[in-house]
């Protein structure tokens, strides 16, 4: 784990969060992405070498309309930067934690991803990351 | 903002933790600190330029045993590297946010800090955090 790629933080309404986090952090979303398999409409900010992901649900039944009716906006989840994601989740799980992927899956911003069950992570929901580099495309 | 200094993890044992986010990255904890004011025990673990803090509360009117007892287990806040934590906090008053602090205190980890209401600020408990230089010691 190579450093904190994002922070994923549940929003209700994306445009006027936009608008906040803008004011918070100085400069504006670089990019919008819908990831239609997730059920989420995502923004993207920079934070130096980090960056800041909001998440507004686009269906009822997407984990992030789940999540917002449970405990309302705020951090949904960290993602930590892998360089081999298969690798790491092999190890985690030789480590004991669960995985909630059998396979990594394809996230938003050109990412391979896969999640740790927060109750094996410490109430955290934990995201492995690896870019996707160009000749996998 | 120049970057995500650290996530705080708020935790029931700091101990067990810290085996635990050991397994998690892949690496342990480098240092443990009290900070008495604030009624916690801290862990930092690196994550490249990033950092987790765990915390755990030393006394029951800690902040940090009323979020355990209200939330549980899980992610605190997130901490933004500043430059200058004055001028940081007067732009954020400015732009509408309510600072929970009206002037920096000494936190964990020699720093500066300040935090930001998460009722203005999308449910996220934001710090802002200034390293202390060697002369202001």
């Amino acid at each position: 784990m190579r450093k904190i790629e994002h922070i994923g933080i549940a929003v209700k309404d994306i445009e006027a969060s936009n608008a906040l986090f803008e004011a918070l952090l100085g400069s504006p979303a670089y990019k919008m992405e819908e990831v239609a398999s997730e059920g989420v409409r995502t923004s993207f900010f920079k934070s130096g070498p980090n960056k800041i992901e909001l998440l507004e649900a686009t269906s009822a039944d997407s984990p992030i309309a789940k999540y917002l009716d449970k405990k309302g906006e705020g951090i949904h989840h960290i993602a930590f930067d892998v360089a081999d994601i298969e690798a790491e989740m092999a190890r985690l799980r030789e480590a004991g934690f669960t995985l909630l992927n059998e396979v990594p899956k394809r996230g938003a911003d050109n990412k391979l991803v896969a999640f740790v069950h927060p109750k094996t992570a410490g109430g955290v929901l934990v995201e492995l990351c690896q870019e996707i580099l160009e000749e996998e495309n």
